[in-house]
């Protein structure tokens, strides 16, 4: 079993950039631990970081036939993005929808999701905890 | 460690309420199983269910001095109660709102939720496993 | 066949509250003329008014495999209730929603309905007459 | 004592339009139970129906005089008809507006009524028993 | 096969009126233009024209059992006829609507059309070549 | 020159018809009263009244090259009607919307008209004395 | 019989300013112009021109007991002044709203007037006429 | 001349909630003090608080005949209870809104009161000091 | 300690003006009846009318260095005034809004105040009292 | 003559993406019948497909001085892609947008094109068939 | 070559007011700073400063003949003041519109311009900045 | 101190695109304009354009640490590119935002940007010379 984990735009200065919205931690710090639980729940990792839109729903759909599911924080472009939301519908994997802050107690803008609605779910609000809570809950999906 | 786990109206009809949406597991199925998780993580759960607003907003008073942080499913009440977003507030414990269907998905006044700009952040759609990683979450939170 | 008829806030003071608007007849009264209809169509009434939405909302479940259909004035909560809608639809009973006043012709507040759309339909604006009406159309709902 | 029953356009199609939503009986059949019915009240029935908004706005303004009374299934002009409105209001004659299926659960459009804040009250969603509904509605008013 | 053409409100003055915004063409050219095009494709062509809604309705009702497709371009009552609308659902036969200029590009009101959700799909801003591409269309559904 | 006298629906009935929004004078002695305003000015008149919209359409488009001008009052089409609102662009003559009522003043969707921007201007709120303006109104812009 | 007309900001430009929008005429023409018909009709004027909101407050306040009747074109206050709409309800004197271009073909906010409900009526579109049918208009309002 | 002064939910954690907001004073307190000004003023003061909003229209209908009017901080009510707001029609007392914080400064939703349109006025901002001006207030409407 | 009570437009005809809605009370004579008040509570007053907002702004800017605290009642400017609200965030006084009317109960737009949220706090709907109970709110704030 | 056929992002999924909604031909196929019609018509085809908006940018303004006319399938880009509506408009090219499903049929979002009002027209609803009629109307325009 | 410098109302009290938000610099300083660039680029400056709305729209006025451009800080006016709009569309001079403090990132309300639409270009957010900026901006346009 | 100029999609067309809107300079002439007045300013500039939304959030990125400021002009991206405004918050580096043309007096989509209120300040309409002005801005805010 493999999962996706896609990061959008300016994910990569993750630590540098408004630590007090985002924490200190880098990506890359991230993912490792993420791989830690992944170990742990015998499930691998892919992961793909990019600013373009457009490279995330190039690397949505090749996820088909590849991975089994996919954990996405797809940050600025959660609210303007129907692409990367017709890409998640169209390769018909689950999804779960992630994010480091929350969304819901900031600017009035960033409360809607185009994303949200074809993803199984979301869980906003925890910092890093947000990806591993994402990777359980993708990990008991595709468990049924 | 205390945890009060917080269910909003209707909720004591899981399992037998539109099963498509929520599942067939009982209240007291899902109680059992967060047991289970509370007891692996070393944490004691108190368990509310009401049906009126009010009620909901006394119990989270109650909560102050006796539980160090709630998850909460306000249900029908997330998006019309501005009292119960007033009780989070004013016990300042740390809250995590929980919701077993993905709210984003559903009618257009479900996406807007009155409390969580209140919580740490929000879970939304993970059936039954969204109280499992609420309350991961919230211990995750008490554990800094 | 029993059914259960549900009365909201304020309803209580009917007769006595702006009588230029809801008529002079007190609950009693109205209930009274209701129990002389529902000999005639050969049903049993059950009787419930309560100012809490929370027990409106108790009311309800509770007449899962008690009642057969069930006649609602959710007066004030008609607008606010999320709570009560999802009641309806959690005990699967056919329910009719009606108004002593004609809603529609009111403060634009009123003309929304949160729970019509999970009733099979609505009747406002006859006084008395709105739930005798509403007694015959879920008697003939009942009977196909 | 006459009342003039009036259905907007389409509604000459009943029985064979759509009859998941209409139901599978015609106009006439519906008239003649109508009629039935009023046999039992002792009132008389005029029918009238057109698929043109003037023709209806023409039928409404000769019931002056004539009729004491108006049921009235505005059906698509509900929602676009201020002229039909403004009939109503002209003849100063009580009406009752009635829809054969629950307006307040299908399209956002045809929640809102023009209609109905120009008539004693508006009844929806019981198919053809709304008729019947409507016409006793509209037989109490005249009686008191 | 045979198609029913339906032209509403003031396309009788096309080629007469405002020539900058709709061409020089008058409707008896467009029709003759069309049946051109029909004899191409084998299909039988049915002209109406009104500038009464209702009579669009009437036309629409008529062609069930004698047309196999319509062609309907609106008009002014694209943006304003439920009872339009509701007739191509009632009649259910595959409908394409059709506009000679880009309503898309016109004022804010233009936009918003109330018949293309029911039919199968939209031609706007071709001038009279809106009409044959709309005949095409329609041939290619009713040809599978 | 002749100028084409418009009524909308329900104007048929003025005199009779809420007096105390629209004065008791009937239609007919309201056109006896243009008569001599319009003789005095030296103008023709053409009076056409209808509750059917596409009939005003209609009566538009047969104004072309027989009369110089229209007065029109809408009436409910004002709020409604893009078919009007057409053929007034349509038949590119100059036309002055009036009201007898201050539309201005009254519910919040008789405020906006859909015909005025395609009228030279509007007068609306001086009774029958809303007419005579119009008609001076129409004249003076035929003379320049 | 005296009328106060008042003229709103920049109208003391008139003849200089966008002739293409307001015409060639000097506010002196037009008030020379409207002296002539009002030595005809026998009234006798007082006007009034500020570019200052309050100024033009003042000066409808002191009409109270020296004027019977208002002619105002509010210009840019039209849409801003409540405070122009509270001093002629408290003087109680019958006012007429006038504008030279047709306000409800140019910009969307120019449509809505926040004094015209507080007026008899309005008149809108006619250039210098506007003016001249206002006068008119006030003229027969006073005298019944 | 007996008042009623209810207090609405959270409003019994006053002191220890969110000082910052509102102040350091308990809810005893401010019965105290108002409790000298009741004496002051030759009052008797009835005292009620709950955070269950049924309860605070049962107390609202409970004070008919008892007292002569209210003082009413209806808290997170304010902006969703039509229930209150109808109790307060119903009971046809006066009823003065009160808020201890400034409504109008904070949130978008908190500076609507479904409440405040059914009262003779509403007081807000001023801390403790709101329930003394409110009371002051009282007084004096049924002072005359 | 000084106070500066503002009055805006159209307040100097209190008494006059629409004694149904703002009382028989003269400027004047309220202005005499809160100088016993300030008297009594041992603060001199200064008080300042006008029409023009320009000049309240002027008033208020007036005040620095002289006045402790301000009331106001900016009437018709409560809901157009950003000059009067950036004046009194720009002079760092205490202010307190004050109405006449009960302006939660009026028309739509005037329940939207401008000045409000740079207040301390409003009050409004109690008549002359209105300005008493203001005053006594701004001497409590300047007595900390 | 040279036309740019340009397809969005995720339309390289065609054929194997919800073929319930877009049908089941892939994009080759979809291109290699288009190239039969351009063959028919005698014009050249010039095939774009990317996920990236600003590569489907840059392939716009490589068209000017190689290609004539632009059909275009902006399918995500559609509904927020200012920057293709800006490239459209800067290369002064016929462009005509074409969609495989009727988007006026779908989410609320769907229905408005930021690109349909720079393009000659809109075709939407036709499957495979919007392309061949896109290819027909641009050649149809090119040919005057 | 003359530029007419206007400030609008509470700008005099610049350097004094809210200086985290709008710096330090008086009036005076930021006229005598404007004065040695304006000597640098050898154009002459008038400046006009008022709290009154109806002055400003008088200075503009006044500018014709006399001056060749204008730079303006509308302050509160810019979001309220269609009459200054009016002004500056009369009078045909070249506009720079310039703000201190970056509205764009403060209340909703100060994001939208009346006045913008009707100048040239707008400059806000660089303090004194601005009106240096302005004064370069409205050189260069005079300049071609 | 080096600069980071960023021009948005279709930029690289200026000079041959809509030159009635952009002018006629190519973006070359403008990058040597700009390194006139940066060598006279003595700043260094690096260009980047691209039509690529990430591409332009990978520039701005890495321009931390080489770069003191920016001047940015977003072109469509300003209207719709949250990720673009988070790469500007991420570097915490000074910007400008600035338009060619005068983006408030276009269309209505136009009048909003996503980007200024993370900017220090924006700068629109002045054509060439935005550039200029921009650059000058930012030189000013980097010398404090």
């Amino acid at each position: 079993m493999k999962i996706l984990v896609v990061n959008g735009p300016n994910l990569n200065l993750l630590g540098t950039r408004e630590p007090e919205v985002y924490g200190t931690l880098t990506l890359e710090k991230i993912n490792a631990e993420l791989e830690i639980l992944a170990k742990e729940l015998g499930v691998e990792l892919e992961f793909f970081q990019s600013n373009v839109e457009g490279e995330i729903v190039n690397a949505i759909q090749a996820a088909r036939g590849v991975c089994s599911g996919i954990v996405i924080n797809p940050a600025a472009y959660t609210h303007t993005s129907v692409a990367i939301r017709d890409a998640i519908s169209a390769v018909s994997l689950p999804a779960v929808e992630i994010h480091i802050s929350n969304v819901h107690a900031r600017e009035e803008f960033r409360k809607n999701s185009l994303i949200a609605p074809v993803c199984v779910g979301q869980i906003a609000g925890f910092g890093l905890n947000s990806y591993r809570l994402g990777l359980r809950a993708i990990f008991d999906i595709l468990n049924g």
